[in-house]
């Protein structure tokens, strides 16, 4: 943009209201004041007449303007305009007069007689060209040239097939010859950030402010969602969103397909029952509220209800102090609860399909986002789903066993009360992408200790519990289980966990066992998570319309 | 039950840890304490001694049980049990043997060879008969008579064609001979509340304390909400839940049919942007935060990032202390926003077709569920939808000269700066059931002064505003409008409503404005709203899983 030719925008405020307001309270203005008054005054009238000579500039050039009506701000008519996506264009429509709604993604002016515009939908790009010759004027070339970046336009033009493809355009076999451009929106002339420069993966810690090869320093994470309607401008965010869209679908796609019940239960809890120090308290009128740290406690009770299979998509809260790449304090929770009839495995196997379903599915109907995708995050299109369409189930101790052949052993101690680390799992997840070709398994059977106390021990042996988490690429992505529908049996289990069956706030949840429940189990989904780790981003932030972590509440 | 043959459970707890533990520091015990410790030995021993009594009276009982087996605790075993569910049930089974899996709704010993159960599964209910031939035992019978109501049993039986039909069974054609009966999961043996009682409507204000016919007190909505679990497994509560789960499901359906993608919002955010006093506050780690009072700012900066057409299913929190009928503090909200290409009116349209889908599908998929509501809230099936599938759509001025022409006259600055009252809006809903036979409708066009900042004023009289409001029954269930899409516009609205847009909060979505944002407009749907007044249910409550208003945060 350091063409010479580059227009400066029209001035449109007229000035003659620069000069002061002549109040009847100046009798105590000193000599001071007075000059400096006049000295406005005289700046005001200098102005006035600059602002005339541009209008009487710009009304002599629009009086000689052949292109008067067929650019500037859209016409108000009646006249129903129908407009074309570019996904809609193709080949076919070579020599066709088309208009397109679309954002400025860069605007240039080659000469008095030729400018470019790059065209920007939903992050797809195609290069409209507007070239001197009747109608379109040299004003209408230096309009079109001129236009602020990212500003939203309606331009009317014929569809061309280029000499040679536009490389730097996403749809780079036709080319649009303009006739018509009009302002929709008009964006700023200065962003805080190019949307061009968060095209590209935000750079690594390492990374940070270095340029590029064109000296463009990297635009960091940060700026990024600081700025985040403009980041989702992207192609890639676009996709992204895609994504997150398609996994809430296919949950709750196959979760009715079921039979299953959708169920809002509350986020307003009235006590911190699920491990205290970890949830928000809010104000609520003249006593405190919690928000649910997950439905848990909730969908319990609508299977205590007679409800049977029920599942919920909502905001789960986590007023954790976790500043890593995968931790949000809140986040879209895809849960369920089931009852079974003869042993969990049935929830179990039917959990692993829906995953299973979801993944392959995502693969199927988003390819094109994918591939969108994976130019930024060459992952986005590796992951591995098991060639059999059942997903691979491990025991807990078979995970232990792995590992323990790659050299990383636990003691009996940490075997039982530690649960495998972010470290550990990752390796695991190595080892059974390299075994089993997949990158999507299960592990069943984790130690009753590091469950919560709602988790069903295994009858078998009680040092192990009725529990599984679901990994994708080595990360968790789901935790479920069995849980305790037995009264007796829940109360000791929260004793053993040194929690109080007294305690207020338990005592609703309590009740519904009282009366009566019947076996089930069930899990809760990240729904971040699964976009984050089947497509390989960086960070779960990407995977997050308007993240929040500890630090960021904002936008 | 005050049947004098109802058995007395047994005692299955051992008395023998009664006796004060014998310690070693017990030196200075005075005579006092060993006298006491002496009476106490004593009551240990003879509980002891009547514990072993019973216990051996039930090893003699159990030696001459020829049903041993049949019932009590369900045997441990890898067998496979495969149950059939009520409403797989019907003629064709007579005489056939099935399990099924259900929650004794009454248990009442009629001599000691006979006994009836009533078995409820979701609701629906089948009546069981137990008869001594052998093997039946009378021990068998006494123990099915005896079942705790609402415990949950494994039942095995034949299926038998009833001399007359149960008219106490919402399935009265057919009875269950009862072979097999073990125990899931035991109630226990007094219920806050019975099921039962909870299957008519809540009494009104002013039944309330009074009894039925058969002298039993009226149940409270209080009490039932208290005892949300017990109010959940009647029948009319399983429809209820069931249209809940329709509204969400068949929302999402059209949704994604339209091509919108699915849109997970902040639910904590940095400032009270919305209207201050009605928002929650948050402690959030060492500041403040807020519970979003609706999407509208996110779901239009999502649009400002080119996502052309998005919906969001989440709650909504509203710090309003409305004690009314229709007023939650947290509730299920269905948001949608989309762009548009010439008018407003191409998402008004698509709203009004949105509604009138969800609620003929409603209407056509739920049919059973609202067959069932009707037996307590005889509205619910009553709705009327227009005939043509086109909604009714009037302008807000013909919604006013509607009310005048039935001798309700607003004055000028009434209609301007008012709206309607509630009381209104359920009369002009009257008004317009008797002349278009339709209880849903639109009102377009509301007075600027009434609707919020970022609404479009009506190009052609500023007085207006390109607004919209959705009605069922003359409630309001839908706000929507298009929006403001020019910073300029926008900042001065905001103006004009005593908002400052410096004020802290306000700088990323004015931004979005800045940066270019095509023309939009959208809506926001109270999903249980629909639900209550589809249904014609007197308090929204009863379409809320887990209701919160200010004075309920529990269970």
């Amino acid at each position: 943009m350091a063409d010479s030719e580059l227009p400066t925008r029209p001035k449109t405020e007229a000035t003659n209201e620069a000069a002061p307001a002549e109040g009847g309270d100046s009798k105590n203005a000193s000599k001071n004041a007075l000059k400096k008054a006049a000295k406005e005054k005289a700046k005001a009238e200098k102005a006035a007449a600059r602002a005339a000579q541009e209008k009487a500039q710009a009304a002599a050039a629009e009086a000689n303007d052949t292109a008067k009506g067929l650019y500037g701000q859209r016409p108000d008519s009646e006249e129903i305009v129908s407009t074309t996506r570019f996904s809609e264009l193709s080949e076919e429509s070579y020599e066709k007069e088309v208009t397109v709604v679309a954002r400025v993604d860069n605007a240039r002016v080659q000469s008095a007689k030729l400018a470019f515009l790059m065209l920007r939908q939903q992050g797809q790009k195609i290069q409209a060209v507007i070239a001197a010759a009747e109608p379109i004027s040299r004003q209408m070339i230096k309009y079109t040239g001129g236009l602020n970046v990212n500003s939203i336009v309606q331009v009317t033009g014929i569809v061309k097939k280029p000499e040679i493809p536009i490389s730097s355009a996403t749809i780079s076999h036709l080319e649009l010859h303009i006739r018509k451009v009009y302002m929709i929106s008009e964006a700023a002339q200065m962003l805080p950030m190019q949307v061009k420069d968060a095209e590209r993966p935000p750079p690594t810690e390492a990374e940070e402010g270095q340029v590029d090869a064109e000296g463009t320093p990297l635009v960091t994470l940060k700026t990024r969602l600081d700025n985040r309607v403009l980041d989702l401008q992207t192609e890639t965010s676009q996709a992204i969103t895609w994504i997150s869209s398609g996994v809430a679908q296919l949950f709750s796609e196959y979760m009715i397909k079921s039979g299953s019940r959708w169920i809002f239960t509350p986020k307003l809890v009235g006590a911190a029952t699920e491990g205290g120090s970890n949830v928000f308290e809010v104000k609520y009128f003249k006593r405190n509220a919690y928000l649910a740290q997950s439905p848990q406690l909730y969908k319990q009770m609508c299977i205590a209800g007679d409800m049977e299979s029920v599942f919920e998509i909502a905001p789960v809260f986590r007023a954790e102090e976790s500043n890593t790449h995968r931790h949000l304090t809140e986040f879209a929770g895809l849960d369920f609860e089931k009852t079974f009839q003869n042993h969990y495995h049935e929830v179990l196997d039917f959990a692993e399909d829906l995953l299973v379903f979801i993944l392959t599915q995502l693969k199927e109907r988003y390819a094109p986002q994918i591939a969108i995708i994976q130019k930024s995050y060459p992952k986005a299109g590796d992951f591995k789903l098991p060639k059999d369409g059942k997903a691979l189930r491990l025991n807990y101790m078979d995970g232990v066993a792995l590992l323990k052949e790659a050299g990383v052993d636990m003691s009996e101690q940490e075997r039982f009360e530690n649960d495998f680390s972010t470290a550990m799992e990752k390796q695991l997840g190595q080892i059974i992408r390299e075994k089993y070709d997949t990158d999507f398994y299960v592990l069943d059977k984790f130690p009753m200790a590091v469950r919560p106390f709602y988790t069903k021990a295994d009858p078998t042996d009680s040092r192990f519990s009725n529990s599984y988490d679901f990994f994708m690429r080595g990360e968790e992505i789901m935790s479920g289980a069995q849980r305790i529908n037995d009264i007796k049996e829940l109360e000791a289990s929260m004793r053993a966990k040194g929690l109080d069956p007294t305690q207020e706030g338990f005592e609703d949840y309590l009740n519904a066992f009282r009366q009566g429940c019947p076996p089930h189990a069930g899990g809760g989904l990240g729904m971040n998570r699964i976009v984050m780790f089947f497509l390989g981003l960086p960070n779960v932030r990407l995977a997050s319309l308007f993240p929040r972590d500890p630090q960021r509440l904002r936008p």
